[in-house]
């Protein structure tokens, strides 16, 4: 009974998950079925025009498009965006100091249809990362903060590591074991987790903060030549992508 | 209320969809989360590791590892996994000449714990090509008869434009519209369509069957060297990859 009314609530929920191979990037389109409104979660340059081509096939009003973080990764299409789609708002954390039609905090809702996600501030990352979880908790995306068995990195750009493990322990892993984790990027062909699965396999999150720590501030990952300052969400700049860039 | 039904019958169904970057390949894994039966759709030898750390983490007793049909494009994992997995059978089509535990044919079921797929013949890339129902008819999946806005080439392999025509037209659009399409291979990071976006928007089936044989017939693919023996199920013969090799 209890699951027919937690169905009944996604009844009416488009949802499309989009990959780009370079950066390895997840973009993200949702819509409500009968009105038709749509938001888009992390779109990328490369991949404009297939996103704007399926938006315009499947004759969706796209309201919002919105990033999770300012990306280090991967130029934005937000800003190409809305000169494409008349109306398109872009919107991005207010502690990410970067440029946006709407500035989202803890608690805002991003709203399309009879459908809407809820941003909760998951910093670590960056200072302005944030994840944003369906109305029904059957989902959250979760940007750069939790990746599947793994997590952003946290060694420039206001990288945090223990702001990092309270972000996901707080406000990712207090959501249901079934809930979805849709990723902002994935390496290995990863397309999806749930918050369960991620509370007992991910192999730095379920080490105590300090262990998770000193994981994290021992990764010796690659970093760019050139650190740029945060960019907007309507503009963007490149960082030379290396694979497993992110994470 | 109808609603509900047809979503009670997808309840305790697993899901997860996975990719392997080289030859552009899905893998698909499902399971009934009661009793723990799974099944497989198209491993790839290089995400061996990958796959079986997952259906061992989430407790999972693999029974079926199949092919939709015999590859050209990468090595299975089928014959390696049955090594590695104990009490696993490999299932292909009978039509594929290819050696396997299990030899499908039109009509048979594919059963774990409560959940099916049920086998339906759609030749036309090779003899032996089949795609995949769930019970519900919520989820095919599609090999490389459909693929998303294309369809697999038909060019050698016993590839045949009309029959492959005449498999999508007769044994997929006609699936209902919601019906979500999953195929083995996308080369634009798409990861799913459904029989309805496919029916308006494929840019081939859309097509006469007099069109759709001339552009099948001039597309102009590379072709590998040495066209090698269709390859058993349990071994398998690398060709070389190609990207967009098959669709
Ligand atoms: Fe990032
Ligand atoms: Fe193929």
């Amino acid at each position: 009974r209890s699951y027919c009314s937690r169905m009944a609530q996604t009844e009416g929920l488009f949802f499309r998950q989009l990959f780009e191979s370079e950066s390895s990037t997840y973009t993200y389109l949702l819509a409500d079925t009968e009105t038709k409104e749509a938001i888009l979660i992390d779109p990328v340059l490369e991949t404009i025009d297939r996103d704007v081509k399926l938006i315009q096939e499947l004759g969706l009003n796209l309201k919002v498009a919105v990033n999770t973080h300012c990306h280090a990764d991967h130029i934005t299409s937000t800003g190409l965006m809305k000169k494409r789609l008349v109306g398109l708002k872009s919107a991005i954390s207010k502690f990410s100091g970067a440029s946006a039609d709407i500035h989202l905090t803890e608690g805002d809702k991003i709203t399309f249809g009879k459908h809407y996600l809820t941003v909760r501030q998951t910093p670590g990352h960056t200072d302005g990362c944030m994840s944003l979880v369906s109305g029904d908790q059957n989902m959250v995306f979760t940007g750069d903060a939790l990746l599947i068995r793994g997590c952003g990195r946290t060694d420039f750009q206001q990288g945090c590591a223990k702001k990092l493990y309270e972000s996901i322990h707080q406000k990712i892993f207090t959501l249901p074991d079934h809930c979805l984790v849709y990723p902002a990027h994935d390496y290995l062909g990863q397309t999806a987790s749930t918050v369960g699965e991620e509370r007992k396999f991910n192999p730095r999150l379920t080490k105590s903060l300090e262990e998770f720590v000193k994981i994290m501030n021992n990764l010796n990952l690659p970093k760019p030549k050139k650190i740029v300052s945060p960019v907007g969400a309507d503009r963007g700049s490149r960082r030379p992508v290396i694979r497993g860039w992110d994470g």
